[in-house]
Parts: structure tokens; sequence; C-alpha cells
């Protein structure tokens, strides 16, 4: 029987393996510097990290921990938001507390000490995030290390931080809502029939379409990033092909990440829910 | 970086990751009740059986351990051969002596003991074996755990047993030969260039091209196996396209295993060669 960090791995592995995820690199996609094999990779490194979590070691320094090695390959960044999504999630399920209510407790439970491994992971990968808002520039996520200071200064936890992105950031939004996208995209998962990967490609346009992906709306604005939805939602009312729109998502290098983090997360719950592969 | 147990597990992931691998399940091809998921998450398994290789165990019971990982998935036999391959590589490797001869003394270390384990990880999982040779009833690997008396009896070694195998299957003639095909299809991948999925493929049809593969002569007979490797022949050649020839033989269940198996040996010494993904 797989443990909780082992599922955690899996998750991830499954969660790039499900196709069309369009805009995403997947069983059948790649882009030409971030490839699949850079995913398995990631998914390889960042098991000990999530055995740290598992075994009740800080958050943060998990999390750290398992970006740092997510990072032993040469695609980049490939599962960071994903683990930002597992590691609470991992934490949980060894308490034996996968629910809403212990994920927050989990989340409501890192300190400053956590929010500083937080922001020094960001110096083990290129991440694409957005400025900080105005007056917030000290705790920039790109200044790494290095915003230890204000963020002991000010007293803010790794909960804090993501409270302050949540209105911009798909998977801070998670962080202060118990997960409640994955918990529910994890019963679509277990009461889909078929392959998992199929599964997961179905899972993953119903998230997109119900909210536009805030890793487009960073990297490609946010007219996009609700285009994007919006064309997801025609996927799903059969009016436009699922594998036409993910070559042309690919094309115009429109990647939806959070959704696919939310759905690595979807995978998590439904894994230590029963799902069988 | 990842420690010799990883490498094996991300090597496990190479392989099937591989694309096109005729006849074999890849990144594209699966066969209805063996998918590509069923791979991931037997590497997923396997990766406790590895670290105890790493960590010095007795092969057999690291081998028993990897084989009993990989099975908790509902596709049946994904990798129990190239466990068979990777499990002593990954001990020589912890032991800063991956090269021909440090393999085969791992191999020939092996004891009676490591037999009888060997034979009970055919419980795990049910493998398609050829019958035994006459004479050698008591040997049948499908007897598991049931052929310990026969083994102490006989005081034979998993070496000895892979011996008497070493003429009808390519993993025991892998055995005997210090890892010889693995070795030199290692030299490919590192030399060669582009993505590893690609190369991972080139290496594949050259092994193919080389020697008919005996998990092909068991299940679909010597003709059949004879067939398939001058088929890839013809690949290389250019005269028949890989793709075609994928398709090909998933579709009549010709499913050249043994030749993943010795990818997958290959994939893991040249990541430890320093193969970078």
């Amino acid at each position: 029987m797989r443990d909780a960090a082992e599922n955690g791995q899996l998750a991830l592995l499954l969660e790039v393996t499900g196709t069309p995820k369009p805009g995403n690199v997947d069983r059948h996609r790649d882009y030409e510097d971030l490839r699949f094999e850079h995913f398995v990779t990631g998914a390889v490194g960042a098991l000990g990290g999530l055995r740290a979590a598992a075994d009740g070691e800080p958050i943060g320094d998990a999390f750290e921990r398992a970006v740092e090695g997510m990072s032993d390959q040469s695609g980049g960044n490939t599962q960071f938001g994903a683990l930002l999504v597992t590691v609470p999630l991992v934490r949980a399920a060894a308490a034996d507390r996968l629910t809403p209510d212990g994920v927050t407790a989990v989340l409501e439970g890192t300190t400053v000490a956590d929010a500083c491994s937080f922001y020094r992971a960001f110096e083990h990968v290129d991440v694409a995030v957005d400025d900080p808002p105005e007056g917030l520039g000290s705790l920039d996520v790109r200044r790494g290390g290095s915003a230890a200071d204000t963020l002991r200064e000010r007293g803010l936890t790794l909960y804090d931080v993501m409270e302050l992105s949540a209105d911009r950031d798909g998977v801070a939004a998670e962080w202060v809502s118990g997960f409640e996208r994955s918990f529910e995209a994890a019963e679509w998962l277990l009461s889909d029939e078929g392959p998992i990967y199929r599964r997961t490609s179905r899972a993953f346009l119903r998230l997109l379409a119900a909210e536009p992906d805030t890793f487009v709306a960073t990297r490609n604005g946010q007219a996009t990033a609700e285009e994007a939805t919006r064309r997801a939602r025609a996927v799903l009312d059969g009016a436009v092909d699922a594998e036409s729109l993910a070559e042309e998502l690919v094309a115009r290098d429109i990647n939806p990440g959070t959704t696919a983090d939310l759905t690595a997360g979807a995978l998590y719950i439904a894994l230590e829910g029963g799902l069988e592969v």
C-alpha cells in the first residue's frame, strides 16, 4: 500500500499524464524546453520533501525541500504550484485529517519560519509571478530568502502570506478556502469512469471552465485567462474539440498551470479516498 | 542530487515515456488493460525495494519488495523484468561499482535465500513465462515460494537460477554476461542528442534490431520474435516508419518487453553516468 507521501508523488505523475489538458504539458504534448520528461523527473526529486511533510517536519521546510528536489532537471519550474497544493495535503493525510477542516488546521498552524522557507524556495527555480501589490515590494517573492527580515518584522506566517495573494493567485485562494476546489474536483474524479488519464483531463477542463486561471492571467493577461475559460466551457458543451484546443493553446503559449496545480490536489485527495489506478 | 535508488525509479519512468517503442506501452500507446498510468504507478510503488537494494539489503528481498510495491495497481505485470535488471544495478551503483565487473560481483554474491525471494516475487504478479526445460519442473517459477525446498536441496543461488534460463530469457542472459547489452545501450543514450524520450526510442529500436526479444518468443513464438527484429532493423534502415510499426505491433499484441527491460537498464546506467534530463 502506498503511503501519504508516495500518493503525493503519484498525484504529480498522474496530473502530467492526463491528456488532453489544453495549454499544459501532458502525456501527448511538450513545450520545446519544458517537456513531459522534466515533469517526471521533477516528481522523482520531489518525493523527499513530500516525505518530510508526511513525517511532520515544518511545512515550509518540507516545501522548500520538495522544490529543491523537483528542480534537479533542466526544464525549470515543473511543479512549484502543485507542491504548494500537495505538501499540506500530504501532511493532513499523514495525520489522518484529510478534510477541509483538517487541511485548514495545517495551514493555520504555519509559522513565520515556514514563510521564510517558502521565500527561499523561489531561489531554487524561476517561477513566473506578478508584481506584488503597491506598498508590498519588500514582500516580492523574487527577493527569495532576503525577504526574511520583513517577514519577521511583520510577524507574517506562511498562511498570512497566502492570504495577501489570495485575490490574484489560485493556489493561495485554495489555501484560504480549505482547498474547496480540490476537494470538489476529487469527487468528480472518483465518480467518473474509465482510465485515470481521461478522468484527469475532464476534471481539469471542468476546473478551467469554472474559473479563469490565475497563471494565465499573470503571463498572458486577464482577457486571455477569461478566453481560455470560455473555450474550456465550449469543450464541455461539445462545441469545441479538446485536442484542437490543446494544440492551439500550446501554440499560443497559454498555459493554465494553476488549474493543473489544483488538478494535482484533486488527484491526491482522490487517491487517498480510494481512487484505483 | 538524486541518489542511486531515485535514479532507478527515474529509469523506469523514462523507459515507459520513450516513444515510439514498437509493441510496448509508451507515452503515446496503451493496451486496453495495461496502460501508461499502470507503469507510472508501478514505478512509484517500486521505489521502496530499489532503496532496499541501495541500502545493502539482500538482492532477493529487495527485488521481492520492489515487485510487491510495483504490483499495487490494477494493470498487472508492469516492471517485473525491468526490476530484475535495475535492482542489481542500483546495488552496484550505491557501492560505487557500476561497471560490468562490479555488477557481476553483486550477482555472483547472491545466495539460495535470494533465489527463494525471487520465486516468492512471482506470487505478487502474473508474469508470462515459458515452461521450464525438461526435468526442471520442480523449478518452475510459477511454483512461487513452494520451490524453496528444491532450491535449498540443490543449493541453487539466484545467479544459478538465472544461468539455467540464460539461453531463453534475455534478462537472465544479461545477468550472466555482466549486463553487456545494457552498458552498450547506455553509451548510445549518452552519445545521442535531443529529448530523452526520443533517445530512448532509438536505443530500444537498436536493441530490438540486434537480437530477437525473448518475451515475444515466449508469448508469440520464435518466428514472430525474429520478424519483430527484422522490422526494427527496417526502421533503422529507414524502410519502415517507427510509428506505423508501433501501431501494428500493439494491434497484434506483440510486446518486446524484454527489450524494454534492457532499455530501462541502459537508462539507469546512463543516468548514473551523467545523462541530463
